[in-house]
């Protein structure tokens, strides 16, 4: 059964309600965005220009005269019932209601909001929003928002994360800095507002079965559909990370306040999530961070505690990071007499050879990309080791260095490699580039991504 | 009594033994780096060179032939104990071991070491390192270090933080990272390597009464002189923040081996620091971020739990930031009857006013800058606040505002306020800067500012 989403994410013609040609509002933003990737007919509707953007502009969603299966709405929010009327009396599927001004200003907004959801319901019309951000689908380029056109002149490779984000506002923010800063490559983006119809639960459905997707990340507070969401994370092949909102008493006291929406009972709800295989986020950008390594294939679930190795030059970075595993309860892995053996060979005799590893020594002896490889190679082919965490350094002397060539032989069984860089501002962050190009996370602090490799293991 | 320290941070001229004419050398970044600020005079050291950068170059530290305090050392470990025997009969009062080669590679060089150390408490010489990166005075513009020349092109004004940190390696990197990120402004910076002879509590007690430092920053491993370090940090009025490594069993274990000192127990530990009033970090920038607050002056030590105030503009945020609070062990703050009158002015009827305060209605209302100012302002007057987290919002719309406008007038009595700014990366990191600049620090995720607050409150 194809879902009611389709006619979101591809629509036979669409219909922006509220189209402007007057530069930075949001009608133009909307007309730009869409223009960059949907190729199907456009059709902008506000009564007063006949023609936006170089497009025939309609005084009504009735006066179209071409196929259309979806609207964007952008109009003053009480103007929205009768633009629905119209959007049901023209048989459109579904509408977005990028707009503001309903249940999440009060009483009277909610009305309004109901007085929506009534005219869709009887009209077979899906609603999205309102309250939102619309979607993204990166790899076809749609961008069905009026985020800042700016945003999409220099896009990220797209990638197979897609998000689900509640709080409209929210979402503004954390998309805008997720897109903004490259941090990693998108697939779709839902942004769900005040869900009067379409929710996170069908639209995690929709994601499950879509084929751009491999990793779902979503923002949720309230657990009402909580047992449909552990069936469907239960059964999923796909990764799934999430952000609860109101784990805390006070947390869930600000939630009922917010979406009125019972955040239930957090230790239930994480028991629930964990036994479905869902991963746990406490922060939005960590959640982006356990994501993008999830997406880069590290999603091995060994039993008992993850036992991991530390490839260091830095006696205080590898001490600090043991302190980090040991409180996300992570354990050092004993290494292998093969292992011992291997990384002895590199070693100058009087070095002990222990966990963490340290290669400074080996570095003088043999260069940073000879020591580095071998100890890696090493440490990635002892069984007894579940996740290895390198730290590397950006600079001049003994380490210019393509990382590459460190990394290169050991992304075939996919154990995680996560790797903190320090050093010189652009060189790290050239490093960076080229490693999480190449499919190897990059950490700027110890502490996450020691809790993100507790997460994946 | 003036410390032995004085002639390492302002010495009568200075030897470079090993200095050395060749681009991307050691002993060529030394000069380079000494030429920056130093005034006094300066001996190149290199029986092969007559001139090495415009200086008449001198075959050997007796050849000088001008006042001369202080030697920085950068030849083979090996030419070291002839190197210091002549620096004992010139009268030298202080060197700099820059060179590595000594305990840190095993008990081959731990002898080489004790020998220079024998050699200089001999003759009345004061060691600094050796495995160091030197010292840096970011006032005088002083750097007696062999770290990249490149770095001090762009100097970030000068702070008054300053830094102890072992661990010759990761000196290297986390002193780079922060200098090249400008993260932070800096008093000092004391790399002390191996501390064969000057140690970290040497060094504090200098910082202690430097009048350029307001905050110490350092990383501690063992606690030796753990009791020492107690009674200084009490009868300190700056506040000092340390990261102790080996704070696990595991990474106890690990520092046994690095620097074969007794990570000692670390609840023992931790309970002196205290009640010593000092500040503890958990991971290196955290140190860095806990640092910039508290050089911002927001050093306030209330009793009891720290009662948080929290101004957003989206209610997951809100919602996140409070799981946070009450993790580490902040409570929301009860507002004020007049708190919440003048809040309530502000905001619309149907919007009650609570702890998160959820400004997004009174911006529609009032514009950001007039509901910030005004919400900011009642927070910072009630009495039952100890801190407050402001949400910031960095884009277009509504949010095309100078932030300084809305944190005016909340200075005065330093309550700590703390922001977390998402949005477009470039329109951030803008904000980002303009606070900084004015005294306001900022975060880019909610888990480490709430982290810092638990910190300062």
């Amino acid at each position: 059964m194809p879902s009611d989403l389709e006619y979101f994410f591809e629509p036979k013609g669409i219909a922006v309600v509220g189209a402007s040609p007057q530069a930075n509002s949001g009608g133009n933003h909307l007309l730009q965005n869409i223009a960059r990737g949907y190729r199907g007919p456009v059709y902008p509707v506000n009564p007063k220009h006949k023609e936006i953007m170089g497009l025939k502009g309609y005084p009504s969603v009735s006066a179209i005269d071409g196929p259309v299966d979806l609207a964007i709405v952008f109009v003053p929010a009480p103007q929205t019932p009768e633009v629905l009327r119209e959007c049901v009396s023209k048989g459109l599927k579904g509408a977005i209601l990028e707009n503001a001004g309903f249940a999440e200003v009060g009483a009277e907004g909610k009305a309004l909001q109901d007085e929506c959801t009534t005219i869709a319901r009887q009209g077979a019309l899906r609603l999205w929003g309102p309250n939102c951000m619309g979607l993204i689908d990166m790899n076809k380029r749609y961008v069905f928002s009026f985020m800042l056109p700016e945003l999409w002149d220099d896009l990220y490779a797209a990638g197979s994360i897609s998000l689900i984000v509640q709080s409209g506002l929210l979402s503004a923010g954390f998309i805008m800095s997720v897109v903004s800063r490259k941090i990693l490559g998108l697939a779709k983006v839902c942004s769900i507002g005040n869900k009067s119809d379409i929710d996170e639960i069908e639209c995690l459905e929709f994601l499950l079965r879509d084929p751009d997707t491999s990793v779902i990340a979503l923002y949720l507070e309230s657990s009402a559909q909580g047992r449909r969401f552990q069936e469907l994370a239960k059964s999923s092949i796909k990764p799934i990370v999430v952000l609860k909102g109101g784990k805390s008493d006070a947390g869930a006291r600000a939630s009922l306040s917010h979406t009125a929406s019972l955040a239930g009972n957090y230790p239930v709800f994480r028991a629930a999530l964990k036994q479905a295989g869902v991963r746990e986020a406490d922060d939005f950008f960590e959640m982006v961070d356990i994501a993008r390594c999830l997406e880069k294939g590290f999603d091995r679930r060994p039993g008992g505690p993850g036992r991991v190795a530390v490839l260091t030059y830095s006696g205080a970075s590898g001490i600090v990071t043991v302190d980090h595993l040991q409180r996300n309860g992570l354990v050092l892995a004993p290494l292998s007499p093969e292992t011992v053996e291997r990384l002895k060979k590199k070693s100058p005799p009087w070095m002990p050879v222990n966990n963490p590893v340290d290669y400074w020594p080996a570095i003088e002896k043999h260069g940073v990309v000879g020591a580095l490889k071998e100890g890696l190679s090493a440490l990635y082919a002892d069984p007894g080791v579940d996740g290895i965490i390198v730290h590397l350094f950006a600079g001049g002397g003994h380490w210019v260095l393509d990382p590459l060539q460190i990394m290169a032989g050991n992304a075939d069984h996919r154990k995680p490699v996560l790797l903190w860089i320090v050093g010189l501002k652009d060189e790290a962050e050239q490093m960076k580039r080229r490693l999480e190009g190449a499919g190897w996370p990059v950490f700027d602090e110890i502490e996450r991504l020691v809790k993100v490799m507790s997460t994946l293991l």
